[in-house]
C-alpha cells in the first residue's frame, strides 16, 4: 500500500513501532498533494518545508524516547478558519490573506499536543458560509465537494492525508464528507473548545472532523476533546471516550429509526438508498413521520445562523460588498431581515430540540438520516448543496457521523448519517461499527 | 475493606460496575474524617452537602448513560491554594479567610472533568511556605506530617480520601509524603497547568499529588496534565501516559544511581534504609559521589524561591508582619537580601542544571534518593522539616516520586525518592513498580 493511503491508525501504529517515520509519511502526502492538488484545489497554505520539520520534530521526540501523542507524527489538514501561529488563517476570504494569528486556536493546540504534523490550512469557503470555494471534487472534477469544510472533506478523498478538521454551523461537516465520500463527524456541542476558530454562530458553531475510516475518526475526536473556560459551550464533565465506544460491542442489536422528514427534497438516488438500508435492518428500525416541530427546527436554525452571522462579522471587511458573492450577499441580507423578536423565538427552539431529543435515545440507538439530498451539486450550479439534513441535529447540539456507504449518479458518493444522543458520541460510534458489519456483504466462506 | 480504605483503581471500577456510588463512598470518607479529623485538622474547608451534592451529580451521569471520567464518583482533597469557584481559597493565610474565587483552578477543571468530587479544601502552611500548620502527622500526633501540603498528605494517610492534590516549590510533595507514609509525585515541569493556583515562583512552583498506592498516583496524574496557554511553563509536546507506564514491563532490569550528597544529613535511620536499598538492588545500582555543581544547585533554589516569592506577594497582607511568624519572617528577609545579580546567577543554575540531566538518564532509570532526612520533625520543633532531598530535582524540573517503603524511630514512615528523567514520568513509574516488586518479600510458596 502507498504510504499516503495508509489509515491514521495503522500509519500512528507503525510511526511508534519505529517502522515509519513521520517525516516519510509526510513526503509521501506532500507528492501526493504535489500530485493531485493541481486538479482539485484543497489547499489554502501549504508550506512543504514547515511541514517536514514538524514531522523531524515528532520523530526526533520518539528517537529521544518522549512521550508520543495519539496521533504522533500524522500530517493533519486544518481549515482555514482555525488560527494557526506559524501559518496565516484567510477565513477563506479575500479580505484577509496577509492575515496572520498571533496563536494557536484550541483545536490546533490539541492537534499538537497529541503529536500531529499541521501539515497546512485547508480550503474553506468565504467565512465558512455558503460561497462555494474553487476546490473540486476528487471523484470527479466537475462536482463540488460541498462547503464549507470543502479542502478538508476533498484533501482526504484524495489521500492529502490521513485527518483533517473542519467545522459545523449548518452542515459544513457532514454535508461535504457525504458528497466527497469520507467519513466526517460533528461532536455533541462542547465536547471541543471553539477558541481561536472564527465564531460566526456562538450558538450553533461547531469543531468536527473527516478521515478515510471510522476508527481514524473516532481516534481524532478522541484528541480534540476538552474543557476550555474560554469557550462557553465548553463543559466540565467527562468527555466521551469515543475510540473506546469504537471498539465496545453493543449488548443487543441496536435500535434504529427512521424519520420521514418533509422538505428533505432527497434525490431518487438517496430516497432508493435509505430504503435499501432499512430493508436491510428490518426489524432493527423503525420508521415514523418526523414531528410538525422539525419544520420550526429547520428554520430556526437559519434564523440563528444569519441573525448572529452578520453582528459576529459586524465592520469585518470581509462582508463588504466587494468582497462578497450573490450568495453570501442573500444570507446577509436574510440576517439583517430578522428581527429580534424573530430571533429571541428561534433561539428558543434550541431548547426546545434539545428537551425533545433529552429522552429520545432511550428507545433508540440511533437515527438514520441520509448526510445529503443526494450526491455533490455540480459546479456549474455554484452552491455547495443544501444543509437541511444537518440543520435540525446541529440545532440541537447531538452528534453526527457521515459514513460513506453509497454511491449515486455517474458513481458519485453519498453518505449515510448517523444522530446519537447528546454525550453518547462513543455509543454512536459503537452502533455505527455495528451497522457497518451489518450493512457488508458476508465474506466469501 | 471498609470503603474509606479503598484504593481510588478499585473505587472507581466499582463505580463503573455500579457496585459502589460515589456517595456511598464520599459518606465513607466524610464519616472516616468526622471520626479522625478532630485529632489530625487536616481540613482548611470542608461542606458535607456540597461534597455530597457533586457525588449525587456524578452518580446520576452514569445512571443516565453519559460518559465517565478516569476518576468518576472519587472524591478528592485539594490543598487549599488551588481556586474552587464554589469553595474559599484562602492560602492558609488569616488574611485571606474569607477569599472566594470566582472560578476553578485548572487543576480543579481537569478534576472536574475526570469526573472528580472536589471533598473539600485541605490545610497549606501559610502561602504553601514554611510556617508549620496545626496539622498533625495521622501515624503519631507529636509529630508534624511536614508541609506544605500538610493537609493532603496527612488526609491521605488518614483515610480521608483515596486521591489529593498538592503543589511543590522546594519540597511540599515528596517530603510531606515521605513523612505521613504515602506516595507522593511531583510530575516534570509543564505537565500540570499552574493556572489559578497560588504563584510563589514562577520559575519553581509546580502541582503534585498523594495516593496511597502507587497505580492510584499514576491515574490521578494523567487526569491532571495536559497543555494550558495561560501557563508559560506548559508545552504542546504530547504528555507521557504514566498509568500505560504502570503498567509496562521494563525491557531489562532497570538500571539506578545512588549519589552521596554532601548536606543531605541523613539520620542514621535513613542512612541505613538507603544502604539497605542499595544491597538488595546490588548490581543494579551504582554508586558515585554527586559533583559539586549539585550544592550550586541546592542554593540556587532557595535563592530563587525566595527572591521570587516576596516580589509575588508584594503587597498582599499575607505578607504584613501582623500576619507571619518567625519562620515566614525569616524566608522574607532573606528573598529581600537577595540581589538582582545574584537572583540571575541562580536562575542560569537551572538551565545548567536542566542541561547537566538531558543526557544523565540514557544511562539509568532512577536516581535514588532519600524523599526526607528521617522521619518527621515533631511538632514541638516547630518546622515542617527540611526540603534538602528534593531541591536539586524540583530546580531542574525532574520528575519525582516518593515511595512509602522505610520506617525509623518510633515505627514512623519515611520515603524513598525515585528522581526521573524530564518528561520521562511513564518510565519512572515502570521503574518503580518492578523497584516495589523487587524489594518486597517474596510470597510465601
Amino acid at each position: 500500500m502507498t504510504l499516503w493511503a495508509l489509515s491514521a491508525t495503522d500509519a500512528a501504529a507503525q510511526i511508534r513501532e519505529g517502522t515509519l517515520s513521520s517525516v516519510d509519511l509526510t513526503k509521501a502526502c506532500l507528492a501526493r498533494i504535489e500530485e493531485t492538488d493541481p486538479q482539485i484545489g484543497a489547499w489554502a497554505y501549504l508550506n512543504s518545508e514547515q511541514a517536514l520539520e514538524q514531522a523531524e520534530a515528532m520523530d526526533a521526540l520518539r528517537k529521544q524516547g518522549k512521550p508520543l501523542g495519539a496521533l504522533h507524527g500524522l500530517p493533519v489538514g486544518v481549515k482555514d478558519i482555525f488560527d494557526t501561529a506559524e501559518m496565516p488563517t484567510a477565513l477563506g476570504s479575500p479580505a484577509h490573506t496577509a492575515r496572520q494569528p498571533a496563536s494557536d486556536s484550541a483545536a490546533v493546540e490539541k492537534l499538537r499536543e497529541a503529536g500531529a504534523v499541521i501539515l497546512g490550512k485547508t480550503v474553506t469557503t468565504a467565512l465558512a458560509f455558503v460561497s462555494p470555494s474553487a476546490t473540486k471534487n476528487p471523484h470527479n472534477p466537475d462536482y463540488s465537494p460541498g462547503g464549507s469544510s470543502a479542502g478538508s472533506a476533498a484533501g482526504i478523498a484524495a489521500g492529502h492525508m490521513p485527518l483533517a478538521i473542519g467545522s459545523q454551523t449548518g452542515g459544513s461537516v457532514n454535508r461535504p464528507a457525504s458528497y466527497s465520500g469520507v467519513y466526517g463527524f460533528k461532536p455533541t456541542r462542547g465536547q471541543i473548545s471553539r477558541r481561536g476558530a472564527l465564531q460566526t454562530s456562538q450558538t450553533l458553531d461547531c469543531v468536527g472532523g473527516f478521515a478515510r475510516t471510522l476508527e481514524d475518526t473516532a481516534l481524532l475526536t478522541d484528541a480534540l476533546t476538552g474543557y476550555d473556560a474560554a469557550d462557553p459551550a465548553s463543559h466540565m464533565r467527562p468527555k466521551p471516550l469515543i475510540l473506546e465506544g469504537y471498539h465496545s460491542e453493543p449488548p443487543v442489536d441496536p435500535a434504529f429509526i427512521y424519520l420521514d422528514i418533509p422538505g428533505f427534497n432527497l434525490t431518487g438516488d438517496m430516497s432508493a438508498a435509505m430504503e435499501e438500508v432499512c430493508d436491510a435492518l428490518g426489524q432493527q428500525v423503525e420508521r415514523f413521520p418526523a414531528p410538525d416541530s422539525f419544520q420550526h427546527y429547520i428554520a430556526a436554525q437559519l434564523t440563528i445562523h444569519t441573525y448572529e452571522f452578520i453582528r459576529n462579522l459586524d465592520g469585518d471587511p470581509a462582508i463588504a460588498p466587494e468582497n462578497t458573492d450573490d450568495v453570501l450577499k442573500r444570507m446577509i441580507a436574510h440576517g439583517q431581515g430578522v428581527s429580534d423578536d424573530a430571533y429571541g423565538e428561534a433561539v428558543v427552539r434550541v431548547a426546545q430540540a434539545e428537551s425533545y431529543f433529552a429522552e429520545f435515545f432511550n428507545d433508540y440507538d440511533a437515527i438514520l438520516c441520509p448526510a445529503s439530498q443526494g450526491i455533490a451539486p455540480l459546479l456549474s450550479e455554484n452552491t455547495t448543496g443544501d444543509a437541511v439534513c444537518q440543520k435540525i441535529w446541529t440545532l440541537a447540539g447531538l452528534p453526527t457521523l457521515t459514513l460513506p456507504l453509497f454511491s449515486g449518479e455517474n458513481n458519485m458518493p453519498m453518505g449515510l448519517q448517523l444522530v446519537g444522543g447528546q454525550e453518547e458520541d462513543a455509543r454512536l460510534f459503537r452502533t455505527a461499527r455495528w451497522l457497518e458489519a451489518a450493512l457488508s456483504p458476508a465474506d466469501p466462506a
